[in-house]
């Protein structure tokens, strides 16, 4: 029997009983799976992430949360045959499958480290640095980003059913919102599995993650301004979900990734005994052909100087007719089927609207034949390469996206029309330029940015670690302008923040510092009853101080201290020169003997819960030392973060070191590793 | 003969002919000048932005721009009274203009100083860090943020007729991107000889601003993917604009601030004794009367522990009766009129809204007098003060924005019952809280932060600095979810990303330190010829760099040291006592030791470019130096930027020692001043 998706609504798997559509194998068009989301009580659904799901996640930290996820990924791992098994049926090779599933354990361990790695074991995130908002700093300002309130609407694209899924998901859960994942019904049956897999892992808490297979029925009715809606799919889908009403009632974060007319270009410098002109035809081919050109990312526009134009026809025809057709379940390195005999149709239309501007030089879009298969019965497609007759008079080369094994080349005259005819796609994803010339590779990358999301520039230095033009990477942008959608998803932690609200705290500095956690000019210093280097890391607290004593520094010890450094340098030895110089007054202290001493007044030498400093953050000499000032040191405790492992802890300690007048001359971060015993 | 506002479209003041409407005096009602946009080309508008006022823009650095804005805002400030002069037909006061007009001037050379301080002399900004994308390094990421190519439409509201168009204006301007300026009507001819004076200035480009007095006409339908649209105002007209089908076929950026119903929230640690509850009568009061209320940030609810309402009311009521109505061409310190007779008949249908919830407590709607005045011509009100009767039961309270100098006391049980009443609100601009506890401020902070973008904190140590609670100011974002319409302005440079594009840029290092002029691990560095800090600021280039001969730390120089300076860390000094240590293998040198040994390898001792080392940032130890290893040290000029006088620059170097193995012990930027001569 057929199977049913399943939704997971409130914590439960629920079986739809009407509505059912059907969907059919890429392969051979047999019913795979059946799908329906009717009679789903979707404000049933979106309550149930509120009230259930978010105060769960909101009540982990950040390092809890990537935790979570780095377990989630590894989970996955030991299980991820089983999709690649069912993902055949999308029309997928064991190479697209590593695209997407395996690329969505690399997104999942990715965030997972930098949850770790860039944020706070805490509950909300202080962004950039105190604002002073007054003349005697008893009131400041601090951004912070809190976890919004409300539930991640995910609506994914059928293409990367896995992956789709789990990049989205992975910054929501990072930030501590709950997610209703809705993954396009040609491919539900992966992403059911997947989520089925989850859910069995009891890895996340209850409410933290939902699924709707089947359509959305009501749900964005139940939504409101704490919550975000992320969608990649058509232009034309992104349009009515926008134009909800209560997305422009509420306000309603949405992040949309759509229609992508990618561009790859080649520079006017690159000749066909060049390595870049090779590597730009690997890589037109293998963007047309990886998932069955089925990526939002993969090339449509090949854009060549008009001198390469037949040299680039014929390299790109010669690979082209060395790409095989084949059966995903059997053959790894043949093209697999479109995802459905109407995604092909689909395709065919597109690519007969281009040729009203181009003519077909490779493929022919009604007819493939491959070895043992059906390719009428599977949604089979021969790649397509087209040439546009006139680039600068074309409109619809620029805003059809074939989305399958198409391609058009256009050839331009000059670096200017080639970013003007790039531009014309009115906002992409990503563009690729091969080049290796310094004045092509700026005026096209600074042309061309504004319009991207992402630029790649492969040359012979990079192209061997090249991760290449249609792949997302976890730390960069991926999201484009205008007709990409506006959206920016990944980007490290940027695609976190959407998750969350930026909020300006104003308050005194005491105020602060309670809040943040990190002390901050202004707020109390107490002076600590034991020196503060005797106390471990559980003892520390915030704000705690020492003053040292006060130290001279003679002209012997600057002269010595030259001598035995080798830092002879004429501000600290010959005092007209030092006098000539504009920000001396005389001869002066070195920066680093200021330093040196300054440790000196406030180390502990006995052994004890400090253990080693490993490093300083922003120091700046503020004012010269001149022979005969003395100096002395103001510590105090700023931060307190975990280090990797639980048996030590990182201390910041700001660092004040100021002269005999009380005038500051160095302030820096002191970073060090102290002793954290267990609680 | 009444003034007919004209239009700045395409460089030329436009004086329309049809279509005309009458703005009546806020004092007396007297037509004071007529507005239509009738006749405006606005395709011509928007080509002109592009074609002329962007690329003029793009062609200069931010440091340019900034320099731009310095000028103008100075510019403006010797003309301001001519502005006061007129704004008081709108209603405003001289304390009201100074809001409005000197607040504008402070928001412009606040972001002239953060152009200046925060940004590049260059076309686009790098942001975050270089992101490593292969193992071997031959691949690199980084984000770079460059001017979008289109056009900021700026649509503003009644209230601040030059603030509004100057915060917006200014971030828009410094981003590289023109403007098109629309204000709201009623005070339109504020803006108008604002911008006119803007016009005789002459420091603009052209192109960078044009202003439309009267209504959009179809300016939308002339906009794409490249421009950005920012509006204030409320929320019916924001989701019409918002559902222009342009916006959504074209992701066009839509920035928005509308209705608010901020909250101030007397802490239930507060009594009247405390100095807390006079700061938060006198806030309340100054926010109702303030503009006579019509702020979008004021405050529109006033929640009190139910064992203080009565003691509130009663405090609010004493401060209220001494609130004066005036003339504002010649009382300053009496509250105006409202904008327009229009904008009292709404105040007053909304206050209606609000009785079916609340009773009036202070004030009667329509009865108003004032020696003198007449009220009634003039768009003068009394300001009214409510009390919610059952506010757990209230929802017209949480959602109606009384645009005038009306704000409702609504009494709470507890602090989870305060944070639930805020957050009805459905997302605000500002709350602000009066508290002095420290469990009560974290609890309502942390509760109430992701509904704000922004909360105060009012108490006895920050009150005589608080800037208040109605006062956006330019290094904090201004903004809040929801109903506030889920835009950011403001917030330092975060206003001026939104009128840039964030790319990411995948290439080689070298390609990188190429195009962002800084140097990044794994570019070229190839040794120079002559030792570099013999070069100047303009002789300096990317990439040059010199290894240092190599330098044995003995076990005397380590003992040396540590006598010398002070620092006798046993890690340094006991041999059984360091090998104890997690991180050491047995004595090693100090850190300081290292760095000063690293400065007397490279120091050049003479007189030369190189004036001064001012700091060092991000240093890290890696690895111990034992006693009898040896270190040398490769810098290489890393990033140069301006120094604030001309005749210096800044230079970073990265530094990186390495011992006798070539293993890093430590790395860090070295920040020196270099001479700068005049090119």
């Amino acid at each position: 029997m057929t199977a049913i998706l399943q939704s997971l609504a409130c914590d439960r798997w629920e079986t739809p009983a009407t509505g059912l559509v059907d969907i059919p194998s890429a392969i051979d068009g047999r019913v795979v799976a059946r799908a329906s989301s009717a009679g789903l009580d979707f404000a049933a659904i979106a309550r149930h992430a509120r009230q259930v799901g978010g105060p769960k996640l909101r009540a982990m930290t950040f390092h809890q949360r990537a935790d979570m996820l780095k377990a989630l990924g590894a989970y996955l791992g030991e299980r991820k045959e089983q999709l690649y098994a069912l993902a055949a049926d999308t029309g997928a090779n064991r190479r697209d499958n590593a695209i997407d599933i395996d690329g969505s354990l690399v997104t999942l361990a990715a965030f997972a480290s930098r949850g770790r790695r860039e944020l706070p074991d805490a509950g909300f995130i202080t962004e950039g640095e105190v604002e002073a908002l007054s003349k005697r700093g008893s009131f400041v300002g601090q951004h912070i980003l809190t976890p919004l309130h409300g539930v991640a609407v995910h609506i994914n694209a059928f293409n990367f059913p896995c992956w789709g899924l789990l990049e989205k998901l992975a910054p929501a859960l990072l930030a501590g919102v709950p997610v209703i994942a809705k993954p396009a019904t040609a491919t539900a049956y992966v992403a059911e599995a997947l989520v089925k897999m989850i859910d069995e892992s009891k890895l996340l808490p209850q409410g933290a993650l939902q699924l709707v297979c089947g359509g959305l029925g009501d749900l964005l009715d139940h939504l409101n301004g704490q919550d975000v809606i992320a969608f990649t799919g058509s232009l034309e889908t992104s349009e009515k979900l926008r134009a909800h009403p209560n997305v422009a009632r509420h306000s309603i974060r949405f992040i949309a990734e759509r229609d992508s007319l990618n561009a790859a270009v080649l520079g006017p410098d690159i000749k066909p005994a060049d390595p870049e002109f090779d590597l730009f035809a690997h890589e037109i081919v293998r963007e047309m052909t990886a998932k069955a050109g089925q990526k939002c990312t993969a090339i449509r526009r090949v854009l060549v100087p008009r001198a390469q134009e037949a040299a680039v026809i014929e390299a790109l025809k010669a690979r082209l007719a060395d790409v095989k057709l084949g059966d995903p379940r059997r053959d790894d390195k043949a093209m697999g089927p479109l995802v459905s005999r109407g995604q092909r149709e689909a395709v065919r239309a597109a690519i007969a609207t281009l040729q009203s501007e181009a003519e077909i030089v490779f493929g022919d879009p009604n007819v493939c034949e491959a070895e043992g298969i059906d390719t009428q019965a599977g949604a089979y497609m021969s790649p397509v390469l087209l040439r546009a007759r006139e680039p600068m008079q074309a409109s619809h080369v620029h805003a059809t996206e074939a989305f399958g094994p198409v391609a058009t080349v256009l050839a331009y005259d000059d670096v200017a029309q080639a970013v003007e005819l790039v531009r014309r796609g009115e906002g992409s994803l990503v563009a690729s330029l091969f080049t290796y010339d310094d004045v092509v590779a700026e005026q096209m990358i600074l042309g061309l940015a504004p319009f991207h999301g992402r630029l790649l520039i492969v040359d012979r230095d990079d192209a061997a670690e090249s991760t290449g033009h249609g792949t997302p990477l976890p730390a960069l942008l991926h999201g484009g302008p205008g007709r990409a959608g506006g959206g920016e998803e990944l980007g490290g932690l940027r695609s976190v923040y959407h998750y969350m609200q930026r909020t300006a705290i104003q308050c005194s500095p005491r105020r602060l510092a309670r809040l943040t956690g990190t002390w901050t000019r202004g707020a109390p210093a107490p002076a600590a009853e034991v020196h503060p280097f005797k106390l471990n890391y559980n003892q520390l607290e915030i704000g705690q101080s020492i003053e040292t004593a006060s130290r001279p520094i003679t002209l012997d010890d600057i002269e010595h201290f030259a001598h035995f450094t080798g830092d002879t340098f004429y501000a600290h030895m010959d005092e007209a020169a030092a006098k000539a110089n504009p920000f001396f007054p005389g001869r002066v202290a070195h920066g680093y003997l200021i330093l040196a001493f300054a440790a000196g007044l406030f180390v502990d030498p006995a052994p004890g819960p400090l253990l080693a400093n490993y490093g300083l953050d922003n120091l700046r000499f503020l004012k010269p030392v001149s022979p005969d000032d003395s100096i002395k040191v103001k510590l105090t405790v700023k931060q307190k973060s975990p280090a990797r492992r639980p048996e030590y802890g990182e201390v910041r300690w700001d660092v004040e070191v100021v002269n005999q007048n009380g005038e500051p001359v160095a302030r820096y971060d002191l970073l060090t590793m102290s002793a954290r015993p267990a609680a």
